[in-house]
């Protein structure tokens, strides 16, 4: 099948988004805990965070300020802390709830039953259900112009992991902590390994 | 597990890139095919692809000007063209051998036996093997001064994709065209569907 740009162009609006969330490939299912500094608690699910480096340890986020996560954002903003928790298989409902579009002052964790728990003095709650967790420290923000998204780049501090995932050689085993990941706007996944391969040589 | 920021900064240089690379989730594979001036052709796995967004159809990946990918970046400054080409079962590990480090002159097409292809008068070789590969034009690249990568946005333009995959919303189905994840810096994973979930109200 050949779409072209201008077949693109052309489809209805909710077709083309699912269209196009699907090229990417597989994200990452993440729920974003934050706080404001009244102490009103904010989760949202971001299939967008990424690896941007280990040293420093930095991970990236995309943030559409105008959509659902704004309130994650003016949280980061306001409070310079934020908490990364992988979604998990026994969670990912209550994940994707947290993108519906509640009030500043209704907590997704209340209307969804995760748990929020805090962590090593650490401001911003995590997500006691999850079993791969760490605290970031907001850096900087980039204002992609081009479509007025914000990449959001932080530091990574402490990480809680259930040690079922850990691997001598520091790779964690998402598989084993029944991490999901998703593909297109709404599709969930578990996941088979295929196997590690090793440092590509010439 | 708690891993301190202290107890991460200490770890060994291998095992503290493993833990970081391992946080963020499940990853995307993709293989970007570019070639220079010349014609030289070069294909490299990348697996920070994103979706930046759907209208106009944008996708983002980070790359290390420093690293193996360098002449991937050169042919997009140089061209203004590339393609993107998801991994799937079938070729996994003929993607994987991609991040060598192939001198300028050797394709990594000939090097690891995928078949370069040429669509629809587009510069930028697609990797015939691939069941969902899409044409992008180069809109811009932003420096992040934290570590010296470089977020390459590009905008969609014909898409090509076995129709397997294609579902009656826009929707496409990963799974049926074998599309695989990444974990960490190594592991390949193909992926059960739990379920589409519904767009979440309140």
């Amino acid at each position: 099948m050949h779409f072209t740009k201008a077949r693109i162009d052309a489809l209805e609006k909710h077709t083309r988004t699912h269209l196009i969330n699907s090229l990417s490939g597989f994200k990452s299912a993440n729920l974003i805990g934050t706080q404001d500094l009244l102490g009103n608690t904010n989760l949202s699910i971001v299939s967008s965070v990424i690896h941007l480096g280990a040293n420093p340890p930095l991970v990236a986020m995309i943030m559409r300020p105008h959509s659902v996560p704004r309130h994650t954002f003016e949280n980061i903003l306001q409070t310079g802390t934020y908490t990364i928790n992988q979604v998990n298989k026994s969670i990912y409902k209550q994940a994707h709830q947290t993108s519906a579009r509640y009030d500043k002052d209704e907590s997704e964790f209340d209307a969804t039953g995760l748990t929020p728990e805090y962590l090593n003095d650490f401001a911003a709650p995590f997500v006691k259900e999850s079993r791969l967790k760490y605290s970031v420290k907001f850096v900087e923000n980039q204002h992609l112009a081009i479509n007025g998204t914000e990449l959001v780049i932080g530091e990574i501090m402490d990480v809680f992991v259930d040690k079922a995932a850990l691997q001598s050689d520091g790779f964690l085993d998402l598989q084993a902590i029944e991490t999901v990941a998703v593909t297109g706007l709404d599709s969930y996944h578990t996941s088979n390994k295929l196997t590690r391969l090793p440092y590509a040589k010439k």
